[in-house]
């Protein structure tokens, strides 16, 4: 095998102070914080659909990146000169996971038995390929939108023999996810909403949804498979509605239908901003809810309203996802980047730069979080701020053992109460860039 | 008792045709429809707080309306003055029900036994307005964010004492609400929420509210309260965040800590538009939940971010509601009017003129919404869309006696699925067009 | 020539009450409105592009319509199969307009001369197709965005090649508009913007634009051009930042650039809302400054963030459209339904569900917005409104014969002034509906 | 006098490690960056209404904080109470320049007779407070719409004794901002704008508007105003339409009606964000066109759609800022916080927390910016990438000396250009974090 990238050697840490674009500045793999190295804080995955197979092609416009790698797309062959990019990309920037869809790996057939069978030999190829590394399987799924016989959703779908269809594909991503050792499986709800409500039946559709997970969940464990499923919250596009609208949403849904033993949330940042929470919101709510499974990891811009799916780059918001990570414990799961260089970032230098910057990001985030929860500022302001439920009276509150009009007898004696001490968000917000800016 | 609108007659239904812009020409309470009433399918209500108190008050100016019934703001005086004006006000449209907020109704002392003491010489007065009338109190609320000392919220505030005391005023509020024959208590999250996650312990938080409602639902069904409890969604503002987000998120944390038998939702047009959501979608999801139990009557700007509580003047979203409405079987509640005129309409006419929109609006959403399931004409095409889950390998996926395997099986049998049927957007809204419009 | 649409018959009015999904239940081409015929009133054209070339691809999946009309795409056959069919549809449904981008009508080749040479065959065979009907061309345009070549722009590009292979573009595409007789030429800035201002120089950006439809004009009106140019603003997509971000934007451009004499704007519903205005707000900026030239017909889903272009529906919207449109005293261009089936309606027969129920819309618009305008009711309500300046202070303000001075000493010696008169709001609200809805 | 702010010290540099929150971390007023110090690159200013008026009243509650400095509000010894406090506040924070509308000084009179002379009397106090201290007026402005009287606007109100009223108002503050030896005037359209378009004569208000500007450009001269007038944009609120919309806006109106020598633009960034653009766009909007005058320092939150005028905070819109900033060659105005307080920080800290945090993320974005200025980073990159319109072809269109055939001809030689060279976005973004965050 030739090298595809071989102007770009191996990418090393080489300090913030380099100047050379194609190294990490922040990202230390065996950099220690908090106990752990870089590398084990931080489980970076490559997405093989916008590394592998996506080139820059928008609604308005064809693709501008080469993602052939030589070959004529379509062909097994081609297939192939993915999976020998995709490795030689991941090492060199010493990524150590991968996640799929079903049809980014092997061209779609007519015929799904044929579809399996060149999973079947894709996943022998990549498995042989995996082989003396150590990247492994971050997790898989099936790709149930792109397809037009996925036109109104798959486990949403008013045809049954759609759905059928849908079903198939999910026990053959299972298969392959568990023969390739996969950490996790996701539900990402491609189609799975509405157009309009003039033709849809919501609660027939979640139903059925419901029971294909249920039937995937038996299915996956039947065969073996130990990790997690995902549900991957997003509230519209393409369908102008998804049911899996934001985290508390999807929550709501998993403990509706019994789901919530195995399912935790694929949180990804651009998902959370288009529901109208911030990152770190959908971080906190699946993370209180126990959760908090994995990361798609990019950006959204806040002015548009699509899914533009950066590279992350405000540290802000890495530095508070990962201080919602370190809260956690970590991930059952990863940080996959679901990320695509922009359409006129269309060189192979670009892939690099773009994960460069994502890994640095999430470096920096990582550094700047463990410093923040080391020394204290934001949690003793918040365990000072609450301390009045630590009276007799907040006591009694919290053991839910009050009632309410002992509560207001205790208010009526009091006659009011003085005012709670201030939120001081501008002094923590001041606290915080000092934390990310430290001397200049 | 002068008459304040004295210049005001009482409205009545004239036809489309009138020219008297002081009369309904669509609402017409006596008019059959689907085999009841208009007044008994719309059971409208004024909301005390946007027609008798606010004034035209922004961010940016002063009041415009003059909201003194000729006596001084903030005396026992003017509070009865209030309720005369809100009786007459009512009478005139033939509005049969009233809600409020405890602030509403009285000026608030410094000490709650003052106000409370306050509240039950007006909750007499204001009953005995109510004999020889039918009008009615469709729900009750406490007012736990216009006071400074909810600054952080009611049940969310990280005060104890400040939770106290909003426990007092949710039983004083709770016990007027019976005095008064109300048909439902309302929480509406004022400051339950937060500015920043800085400060945040969310989890806590939500925990004590939770734990506030139970109390009241214990307290109320304690002092004879048989109505339903109602949470009203809404994302933001005043907080930058609020928990009770959109319905599913309210579903969510009901069934979370067990309050569900006990609470309905009450959704707000506005509020779901705020939340990214269509009005109609709100009631859906509120509808099959089982949740759907009242309605704040009114209309956003889809251009505008904040929550700008225009009377309700679209049919379509009206003809949609009503459609929800009528398939839920009616409401437990009823149409509160959430609504304040425009700060330029500052007289007294346009206090009638907004609700004259108002219910006209509502009344044709009735008449239309009616027509289109008496004809049929989305219930059957939805119907036929669904079909093939008819068939047996539907019946068993709806039946959920299918597994994963076999129903791979049967898709792998099938190669590929035919696409489903179109889903006839165009053609369903040329179709609700012609409901709406008929001949020109 | 066999018939494409052969199950579909030539569409007729046959009334609101008609059952026929396949008929006109508004729109009457010879019904006189305001003195001139529906059709006069109504010069609706077809968009080549989304009605013969999109087949429902989005972001997230393949196509779901058959747009090969039985050939291979790509062909020279398939492009004149086009033309068949394009002039099938437009006869079936009274459509007299077409509107073209050069890449519509033709596959591109590797080079400009070939495509030209395509370009040359194929409007002999439109103008061949032309001869007896009274189907003639709206407008033309050049499309600069979709090849990869225009990935930072074509006026905005930083590659003065593709600079000049723009204006060849435009040269061919001029051509071919007066060879077909169209009325107007269109700038729609597909890619002049900006990703991001990091690596970008505005005003050399600007510059550049401008003097692209410098040489354009003159090069129009040097071959006999005598219509109108337009730009079409877009505040976004696929750009982050398009430069003609609103109808202000556009107006602000073609003045400091000295373009205004020879351009109109062509507005569209959907990038009206897309840039936080409503349709009608732009419509009137672009009628008040003399620069309404033409519509894009269509409509965009208010919660959703992208441009959609959905078959308008929304009547309100094209009343409220109509009205501009009449007060404009009709249009030099048309209404080009630059509109889409929902990916879901795939069929032949949804895309004339898609155009009945456009055209349909604006049928009852105009119907609509001419007895609003008959009938005085906004009109008379702003004559009425402004009256004061008829005074003789409001005389010498108007005619700008007062000083600052001379009105300050005014209103000293008047010390305060009387509140304006009530906005009447929703008394302006209902009077619209029941000019909608009259009888019901 | 005694001191409010007793507790306060004055505020230092004491450096990015200080524990001191009332210190500054990076604000270090006599610092040289780029030949000038720190502060006379940052002329900040001290927003009256804010600071010393405004207390924390919302939609939605009361005032949290005590803005009363001892005294009763609504009188002169209060307004004599809030120079003490400004000036005081200042001189701990070292700030040089306050801005202030007409009614922020004193309370409003029911006679502007009255208003005027109690004007002239806070004025002589301010004057006589001056003495002694380096503290001067940025830029002073009349209050057109807190009062209800302005309820349509003033410019654009539909009552000539308002507009008189308005104008009146105008030649006062001016006045004052002469006396007070003020640096510019603005103009914040407050309601100039519409809520509805069914009652509005959108080129009536404009004219009227642009009139007024004329007059106080003409008056202003007149008693020796030497200093620009400034617009505000801003897109929406209070009004659900402002004309102001965003700085092409502004711009285009400034031209259209012969205004734009004596007026430039003051920015807010805010305001850029609720138009739909980011802070930075609107910076360089203005600039390119020879307009940026003059910063309103604060920011938005952009998933709440109304104006929360909050501290600066994020450092990489400061430092972009200050990269078009210094670009500009600075501002004939400067940097005034039009930002309050968080509801929920309501003390006298907070207030120096707020501007404290605002003054250090500006010193850093001037740091930061700065140094992207010195490396060249940004510019080099740019300078390279439009390079090829130092070609022969690209020479001949820049001096614009090329027609469209000429141009035609030379693509047509070429029959297809390369691509242009990719934008490097991740690049830039990854470079720009190394230049913020540096060595960790």
């Amino acid at each position: 095998m030739s090298e595809l990238f071989q102007n770009i050697p191996k990418i090393k840490y080489e300090g913030a102070n380099s100047k050379n674009p194609l190294a990490f500045h922040y990202y230390d793999a065996e950099k220690i914080v908090l106990g752990k190295t870089m590398k084990e804080h931080l489980p970076f995955a490559m997405a093989w659909w916008h590394n592998l197979c996506a080139a820059g092609t928008d609604m308005f416009g064809r693709d501008t990146a080469d993602k052939s790698f030589g070959l004529e797309k379509g062909s097994m062959e081609h297939a192939k000169a993915k999976v020998d990019a995709g490795f030689e990309f991941m090492e060199k920037l010493g990524i150590k996971y991968f996640c799929f869809h079903d049809v980014d790996l092997v061209p779609e057939a007519c015929d799904i038995k044929e579809t399996n069978s060149r999973l079947d030999e894709i996943s022998d190829y990549i498995l042989e390929k995996m082989k003396g590394t150590d990247i492994k399987c971050l997790w898989g799924t099936a790709n149930m939108f792109s397809n037009p016989r996925f036109v109104n959703g798959a486990g949403s779908t008013n045809s049954a023999d759609v759905y059928c269809f849908a079903a198939a594909q999910i026990k053959k991503a299972l298969d392959i996810t568990v023969k390739l050792g996969g950490r996790g499986y996701v539900f990402w709800g491609g189609r799975e909403g509405y157009e309009t409500l003039l033709n849809t039946d919501v609660k027939f559709e979640q139903e059925n949804i419901a029971n294909l997970m249920k039937m995937a969940v038996e299915y996956g464990r039947s065969i073996g498979f130990k990790g997690d499923f995902y549900i991957e919250p997003k509230p519209k596009e393409p369908m102008k509605h998804q049911y899996d609208f934001d985290a508390a949403t999807a929550i709501g849904f998993l403990r509706q239908y019994g789901l919530d033993k195995d399912f935790k949330l694929n949180i990804e940042a651009n998902h959370a901003t288009l529901a109208g929470h911030s990152f770190q919101h959908e971080l906190r709510i699946s993370s209180i809810n126990g959760m908090l499974g994995s990361v798609d990891a990019n950006q959204g811009d806040m002015l548009l309203g699509w899914d533009t799916d950066e590279f992350p780059f405000d540290v802000y918001d890495t530095t508070m996802c990962m201080y919602e990570v370190l809260k956690n414990g970590g991930l059952t799961g990863g940080f996959n980047f679901d990320a695509k260089n922009r359409r006129p970032s269309y060189t192979y230098e670009d892939m690099f730069y773009g994960f460069i910057l994502g890994m640095d990001s999430f470096a920096l985030g990582l550094i700047k979080a463990a410093k923040l929860i080391e020394e204290g500022t934001l949690d003793n302001f918040i365990k000072e701020r609450y301390k009045s439920f630590e009276s007799e009276i907040g006591k009694k509150i919290r053991s839910k053992s009050a009632s309410l009009q002992e509560l207001a007898a205790y208010a009526e004696e009091m006659g009011a109460p003085a005012m709670p001490g201030s939120g001081r968000q501008e002094y923590l917000q001041a606290a915080l860039n000092q934390n990310l800016f430290g001397e200049v």
